[in-house]
């Protein structure tokens, strides 16, 4: 199995668009679809599921904290059956649409403030193994996080996630932020195949800190995520 | 197969309860689970199927349309894939939580406008079958109306439904309110009987109209509900 | 008092962004604020009122049906009272942001499908009314229509309201769409001024119907707003 | 001025009924209304504030944090700004009702966590005091916070509040549960008077803590409130 570059699509919502949805689709291997949490309705969710069929691209749930007008990037307090809850709330959904397409669920990679708690609080990373142990499918996470720790524990299949186009902070922490700024792609492909290749991650001071990379992430709503994947892309291609 | 006696069940919200959800689940053979839309959230659909398995009771998903603070009780136009797609949503979102329990999707159920508006509008008809056709189950309906004719028309399992606890117009239309009435148990049990035996539905004026039941309804939120169930229950086993 | 430009302004929601209200606001003279139930959210709210401060551009509430995911375009069955509220609400929570920049209410105008429902269903704009005489403000409004009629009838003041960048049906019907096409901003400028000029609106069949226009809309939404709005500002200016 | 019983108030939603507000409302003086977004819709605070009116009772807003589903009754990662303008929105919006209703608004009491999280995060207190500022209103609070301390700072007028039907932890921290249990009422009525009595509030291991009662506090959705604000009242009467 090779290394995978993942993307989080369908994040329109009725009349809204973001992120650039047709121009990613052809460049990914694996989308995370949005299940109306945070982003995206029914009928974005059938469009995307259809988009990603027709690009041969597999499809996992992107489930978020309830909060649209936030999108999903508030944390907000929740105990374990609630999570776990929402999590099946959301993929049970999104199953609907690959019933309805043919396709099956790849796995499961939380959104947001969610993925965050999870990485460190332990109630929220069992209730989204909960929902996972439903579906019989991965979790996405981080490296060295509490959800790697627990998701491992709980003996749900883990994939080591990379994130193309955002900060980290030294020692590793993802930077999470609202809104995501555009980066260059060339330095972006560079960390990405020095994550491949030596297992390390590239913080913004510049040092250095442990991380794998089974699968890569850009953000569709990152302005120039385009280019980026594409990028990125080539720098998976060089090192396979 | 017998005649089954279904109720609209996991209707409240948050902190808020409608319905004697545990005084009926005993009562009944097949619940029609909220998902979402006009009543209920993850956590209650979670409680409400636990009820159904609990009490050997199967579970079909009552979608709605998008109005939780009408409890999908207004009339919205909506095109044929909006409905499909709200439908595939919530029935999807509903079978996560059967998955969890170890249960299967009985049948789909529209709830209130949706299903009245299925009744009368040939695109909304075809929106619902084209979201029972992916789940592969039955759905439910009225005798004589539109959705009857599209329903069979796609070769979509049909189980023709009796109201126990809502007044017919002359000539068998229901009539449809906000909220309901109390009703009294034995006329409505009596009403039942009439329409098992003599496949004849009563109006509010006391004359007859063409009916079947292969399944009988009572809504939760009726204020006697459970002594409405009692009655209708002893009837269909009287006709037995 | 001349006549005016309209824009439907503050029309994103969360991360999400729709039109170009920074390039807008220079060109209009009055701006109709989404107050929540169609687009929008308080922040949004907070900040597109503030940007007509800046620009010296009054303010009026633009208030909707409850729905987001439609943008308020699909029509809902309302009671007069549950629209009465629905204004007030929104244009109340508008008002206090207006009272957070020290400005006053200038009008309200009905979004997207609750303007055509007053346009065809007395109890709709009777309820419309309701709202606009708690807070003393004008109704906009189309000319020949039923919401003519009631407003007028009520003693609410009616300012006349003429569509450029709408396609409308002989007889003068406004043509609505879920999404806005673009148009060519030198016609829509010339239909603006035999308006102002003649009295008369131009229909897609290039026939001619009654129309007036005290004031002219352009929606943000549309894709060359800004340009149209250009071209009308300056044909307003020509014919004063 | 003396002592007052304040009441959360017109908490439905929809179908949904919370609380006995129609027993309540004949025993309290002032109303804090649910505003749409823990509780509530247009309909029902229409119908709430002309119940007040018809009472001779005071109405003031009870913003939340937008989680109807949370019943505001889980934490959100706010930001000040965000904060404001949620509180402005919902004042605003309750605002029009009173309007209507030619009444004038008493009060501000944030609801649920937002009391809380104002009760420990500056930046939340802040917020609030810049929605509180906008409307020229007073504050309800409690003694001995951190919300205390920055309203008095911002100059913001400050109510005392004392609750009647929750517990307090030793050294008086308010426990809040998502949902209430009854209390007894001549247990609550003697510890309210000690409050305006002795200044002292009394925790649930019978230790004393500071507390001043200038309003004192019965929720709606105590299931015996009704019996417990007439044992308060009375106590509030004896002590005059």
């Amino acid at each position: 199995m090779g290394v995978t570059l993942n993307c989080d699509m369908g994040e329109g919502f009725g009349l809204y668009v973001l992120g650039d949805d047709a121009g990613l689709m052809p460049l990914i291997d694996v989308a995370n679809v949005a299940c109306g949490f945070h982003a995206s309705d029914p009928d974005h969710m059938r469009k995307t599921v259809r988009r990603a069929k027709e690009n041969g691209v597999k499809v996992g749930a992107h489930p978020s904290l309830p909060d649209l007008a936030g999108f999903g990037r508030r944390e907000m307090k929740l105990s374990r059956d609630e999570v776990a809850n929402l999590v099946i709330y959301q993929t049970g959904a999104l199953k609907g649409f690959l019933d309805a397409e043919g396709m099956v669920l790849n796995h499961i990679k939380p959104h947001g403030s969610l993925y965050g708690m999870a990485a460190r609080q332990e109630e929220v990373a069992h209730g989204i193994c909960d929902a996972a142990a439903v579906f019989g499918v991965p979790l996405f996470g981080m490296t060295g996080t509490l959800h790697e720790t627990v998701y491992q524990a709980r003996g749900i299949p883990f994939v080591h996630e990379f994130y193309a186009d955002l900060d980290y902070a030294p020692g590793g922490k993802l930077i999470v932020t609202r809104e995501h700024d555009a980066k260059d792609p060339a330095l972006m492909a560079e960390y990405c195949l020095r994550a491949l290749r030596d297992e390390e991650g590239t913080a913004s001071d510049g040092s250095r800190f442990p991380a794998k990379a089974e699968t890569i992430c850009v953000h569709s709503d990152t302005p120039n995520a385009v280019d980026i994947a594409r990028a990125v892309r080539a720098a998976i291609a060089s090192w396979h």
